[in-house]
């Protein structure tokens, strides 16, 4: 089985590596799927459920009591549920065969089927112009709060990471290959990367 | 110019990446060379300016005095000489053309080159492995030996790099790729890394 996981600090462009992976090799993508998967199950909306399983899981056990307990308590109660029917249907669709699966935790909790564990990263800079050239119209932001925005989910992807992991988010000694996107192209280092990943899966057979 | 750099946690195989990516790409590879050229400048022998070269840049510069003051000063006076040597060798070489660099600050040192900058690292029990099985005969040392030399040799490499650099050595952040060499057979990657490093100089000229 070749599961093909993708760890990325927001921005750096580790969904197009991903997608443009999966293509490649000719194997599954998931991605959204994972949502839409966990809102067929439970009655909530997709967007709400993405909202909550993006933020950290730490804020998510308040500590305080506040004006805005009404919600926090709705989060406390759905995000651990949230987690675990992401967890999963992550396991489900691994089943299934092949497939490259960005973020989400997967790394860790497909841990059974030894993926090969990619880390995409760039500099900062680089990860605010790719925010701004991507942004839809309605977001408007300036760089200054494009990176606040990196930052804040990255921090909230760290925190979920290492809720369920012993080795830090982003600690290279927990994937296979770490990859900087701040100068090149995607699209032209995704050959090397597919022919790496062969390369890696062929050694499981020896 | 395409020059590449392989900064190497000690027994991840960087060395052997480093060897086999130059007769890929076909290019020179430098290594002890450096060492041969500094020897042929100074009056000093080669596995005495290694031993130099390869000792932490920190404890070249005593702050107390004891016993082996004589020898310490020997150092004191040799090492930043040996290490400017280092530097102008390094940089000699990579101005006669398109060569792999291991080791030896020239991530830092060449910065000016744009070089691809490589780290290879692994697990500390496959380092004791690859250790090992390279050992020279009259290298008989235990594991827990093994393991404290590898630990020993990465904190000076460690420390000789933060001495010129602001980025921490081995921080992701510094290099362009990272390569956990844990699970694999190098040669198997050869072929991958070699296309990876084609496509990233050829970004350069676009």
């Amino acid at each position: 089985m070749r599961i093909i996981t993708i760890s990325r600090e927001f921005g750096s462009g580790g969904r197009e590596i991903g997608k443009r992976l999966a293509d490649a090799l000719n194997i599954a993508y998931y991605d959204r799927e994972i949502i839409t998967a966990i809102a067929k199950k439970s009655s909530l909306e997709e967007d709400y459920i993405e909202r909550i399983l993006e933020s950290s899981v730490l804020k998510q056990y308040p500590v305080t009591f506040s004006r805005t307990i009404t919600h926090i308590s709705t989060i406390t109660n759905n995000a651990p549920n949230l987690l675990a029917q992401q967890h999963k249907v992550i396991k489900e669709l691994a089943a299934k065969g092949d497939c490259v699966i960005v973020g989400r935790g997967a790394d860790i909790v497909l841990e059974e089927y030894q993926p090969l564990k990619l880390f995409v990263y760039a500099d900062m800079t680089a990860k605010v112009d790719r925010c701004r050239e991507r942004a839809i119209s309605d977001e408007k932001l300036t760089d200054r709060e494009f990176e606040r925005k990196i930052k804040q989910v990255d921090k909230a992807r760290a925190s979920n990471h290492n809720f369920i992991s012993s080795l830090a988010w982003g600690d290279k000694q927990g994937y296979h290959l770490c990859i900087n996107t701040t100068e090149i192209e995607i699209k032209s280092i995704i050959s090397p990367i597919s022919a790496y990943s062969e390369c890696w899966f062929e050694r499981s057979k020896k």
